[in-house]
């Protein structure tokens, strides 16, 4: 039994989705000491460009046929596969990029498909914390209403094709106190911080309980 | 003067995007043979994964204190903005790819954000195809309707953020006659696949009339 976290940002010490995914995990290692924690940071070690279509090669090719990156590219999707299956529970702290899905989250899940079954739901009825984080507003009557094509796209995936059971929380203004145009949104900025971190820590505690009872 | 064509299947020879691109390029070069055409392939010569972070670290940081690293992804950052700002049409040819963005469009369209100045419209006013083949069925009716997670964020970066007059050329059911359970959508995969020549050959054609006006 583990708890897999995956991370996605590049703001090193400034993230604002790995200080949220802390949380989570600070509140659930208090209560949990003895449950294993899997760690995968994509956006500080990412996975390599070439895997993904010569691990799909691979698995179009037999196996004793197989080049040396395609065995290498299958070891590796099914490493991410199996991390997935394995994991009890799981907290991806995913921050939206360029109004989409993270490069190096699409290619996480591209590997983890192709190094499973077809159809196997990796994360079948398994809680799972998802951190989406957005530096400017996108919410309704804000210029970038609709702009925000990673949480769709997050839960097809996660929810729907790997089966999980979804807690989604999502901060947005993280550019507030870096980008001086957003100044005059201080306080809403603040709230939405305060909302968040209530979210991470009640979802860290009810990790913690769904995994004692 | 340029045209731009980026490929992004990773099918190689066997792929459907590609063959609808190559139809219209030979509308547009034979009737402009002295167009230069650029091209980049996305998946067969994926953009590494480390670029697009050190590009964005590298852009906050002054030019003198720049890691080697930094300075290799800025210039390629350019290279990629360059390319786009250059042309003076483009034809992208990218499937969509577990019911997303191909990983390695996405690393490009990073890539060419964090080369250009913030808000540059990089296509502004030029006429791009955009070619999207899907391997089954997502009409509305069809078990997939709304799986299809990457022509919305194509749109939105391609038309607006920068700024393209778009021809959308969309051909489905690529993977009847490869994958035997969807041998009963034969004539209707048979179909769209002649439509969307058709629309290839169009676009070709009136790429080519354009340039010439």
């Amino acid at each position: 039994m583990t708890l897999l976290r995956v991370d996605a940002s590049i703001q090193g010490d400034q993230s604002a989705s790995s200080a949220l995914a802390d949380q989570v995990l600070d509140q659930f290692v208090t209560a949990r000491p003895d449950v294993p924690v899997v760690t995968r940071h994509l956006g500080q070690q990412p996975l390599p460009a070439d895997a993904w279509a010569s691990a799909i090669g691979g698995n179009f090719t037999p196996e004793a046929d197989r080049t040396e990156a395609q065995r290498t590219a299958i070891a590796l999707a099914q490493e991410i596969a199996g991390e997935l299956q394995s994991a009890e529970a799981a907290v991806l702290a995913l921050p939206l990029y360029n109004w989409g899905v993270s490069q190096h989250v699409k290619t996480w899940i591209d590997l983890a498909l192709a190094g499973a079954p077809h159809g196997a739901e990796l994360l079948q009825g398994k809680p799972v914390t998802l951190i989406v984080t957005r530096g400017g507003a996108y919410g309704p009557g804000t210029p970038k209403e609709g702009w925000d094509h990673s949480v769709g796209y997050l839960r097809r995936i996660v929810e729907e094709v790997w089966g999980a059971e979804l807690t989604l929380i999502e901060r947005e203004l993280t550019l507030v106190g870096v980008n001086p145009a957003l100044d005059a949104f201080a306080d809403l900025a603040a709230q939405m911080h305060s909302t968040a971190q209530e979210q991470a820590a009640k979802a860290g505690a009810d990790l913690a309980a769904r995994h004692s009872a």
